[in-house]
């Protein structure tokens, strides 16, 4: 069994209970209101009818991680409504992204924008994200100064993604060619938008459960780090991955014009006129053809962008794994969280 | 002074206490970071180049109210908090509606879409929605259970918000002629998406103060009844006012095709074959010129529909001062709150 199956099966309880919540939660709201079938469509609790089913409608990759760690100490029950929370805000982020990016399809299913119009995605993505709120205070198994701690804490968590997503724009507005087109903005921006959240899913575990502070930081960066291997990963399938790895179309980064670190990787390493070539491309206001893209490929490929964007997550993967050696956990568990870094790891170019 | 006037200057001190936590809750935000640029500029701390100014950015109404009936509670400085969540949930709702809406002003300022863009204009709201609960956890003058307690209400509250926008939407889509866009419809809609905010900017109070039951409850009827006074002095201003009181375009709703209460009335109220102009006009899908907005206005004037306007709004404003006979206040201080309930009734027509 190779280990993204291994991590699926791993969470296959975890997720069993999110999905559950997830349902019994929309099921609470008044009847008649579409705009919750709106929400069980993209969590594919229903189809484009609003009618009952069960699809693939996300990993729970976040939840499950959230729910897993509560287990191992001894808080599960506790922590559920964390998990909740984050996998609301998840969705509730991807929601307005497919809106702003324009995304069409999301998981081989038509985004929540493109059946029912924007307005109603951005409502359904507020919604949610009122959810994610209300959800923690619907935790019975916690104390009210703790729940307000967990709170507090998840709202930062959740501001900073809000922050990381202006920071997503301000990039993908840039020019390539601009100076502050560089790693260092690419990765505080990740950092924001995409590495905070999966810390705030490994770090609240530890906030329940009244973990020092030592661990409750090396939980935080086993997220954080994992997280950061996450989005370079999801950044170079985008370029050398086939599209059934993502769901979305094929090249979809380099035709959006998004500044990712393949792409930055090759404006520092490029000889000049090779870098002024892919700037050119990049900065043009023209839609690219397909033979543009596969020149930006093939200049991204004489650099080692593949390569180098491959090291860079293997140093993240060390990161995360290396914080594990505070952690109370047992060499089964440490194993397990490995296995997790581990799936971000294959070789995209053979997969 | 007329009653306007009265309540401008009845509120000033709570307002200007209002902008000043809200500057410094912005102020605390990492700097250069446009998205909190962005957010002060609706309020109107900041210009479009984002430079520190002071112009007219909203009433504070709701939050005003909000902490005038806290200090009249004894427990002001407990409500700050919720009134600075209400009106921070109240503007991230003006800018995703100026989106959905295509609104390119408000307040004879463009909008922040028209400035910057949709997707920043969503990530604006997405922000301000998650500091509406983040102030809300900066309270140390509530202990945690109470703290909980608000959250609990404030969240519920916001959900029937979004709730309301959903509604309005549907209305918005649906033909004039359908049967289901009826007054009660209408007044669904408007409950949830107006009238539950101000409800929930004066019941927070009562909650805070720890008052019974009953007592809750009028503050709460207060609030909704107010609300919905409120809103059909917006939809009778867009037809019979001057653009000037809205600081939108003039006759927007009926350019919008909003089936807002006077267009039902009429709906209802007019003879089938004018009823059937009325619906064409309505429901043809081309732009409508002048001539057109015209013609629906004389339909509306010949059924009587500004006058029916003007007594629902009566019936909610009695029903608002009704509920005052519970409450703990003096009798300026009831004055004061039907003071408030009166400036929703001038002769819109002349004024």
């Amino acid at each position: 069994m190779d280990e993204a199956k291994k991590v699926k099966e791993l969470f296959k309880d975890y997720s069993a209970i999110i999905d559950k919540r997830l349902k019994n939660f929309l099921a609470e709201k008044p009847a008649g209101y579409a705009l919750y079938g709106h929400m069980a469509y993209f969590m594919g609790f229903a189809d484009e009818q609003l009618i009952p089913t069960d699809i693939y409608g996300g990993k729970r990759f976040r939840s499950s991680l959230c729910l897993m760690l509560g287990e191992w100490l001894g808080v599960r029950e506790e922590v559920v409504s964390a998990g909740l929370s984050i996998e609301l805000f998840h969705n509730f982020t991807l929601i307005h992204d497919d809106i702003v990016d324009g995304d069409t399809h999301r998981r081989d299913r038509k985004t929540v924008w493109n059946v029912w119009g924007v307005p109603h995605a951005i409502n359904s993505g507020d919604g949610q994200l009122v959810m994610s709120q209300q959800v923690l205070m619907k935790n019975e198994n916690l104390d009210a100064e703790k729940n307000i701690q967990v709170q507090r804490f998840l709202s930062e968590q959740y501001l900073k993604v809000i922050e990381g997503q202006y920071l997503d724009f301000v990039l993908t507005d840039a020019k390539l060619g601009e100076d502050g087109v560089t790693e260092a903005a690419y990765f505080e921006m990740i950092g924001r938008k995409t590495a905070e959240l999966i810390a705030a899913a490994t770090k609240v575990s530890g906030v329940v459960a009244g973990l020092g502070e030592g661990q409750i930081e090396a939980l935080y960066q086993y997220g954080y780090n994992l997280g950061l291997a996450h989005q370079v990963y999801d950044d170079a399938i985008s370029i050398w991955g086939k599209s059934k790895q993502t769901g979305k179309r094929e090249l979809g980064d380099i035709l959006e014009r998004k500044k990712t670190l393949p792409i930055i990787f090759a404006k520092e390493g490029l000889v000049e006129v090779e870098r002024e070539r892919l700037i050119n491309y990049y900065d043009n206001n023209e839609e690219e053809g397909v033979k543009e893209v596969k020149e930006i490929v093939s200049l991204l490929d004489s650099v080692g962008a593949y390569e180098k964007t491959v090291d860079q997550m293997k140093e993240f993967a060390d990161k995360a794994k290396s914080s594990l050696s505070d952690l109370p956990f047992n060499i089964e568990q440490k194993n397990t969280l490995c296995t997790i870094v581990n799936t971000l790891l294959p070789d995209i170019k053979k997969t």
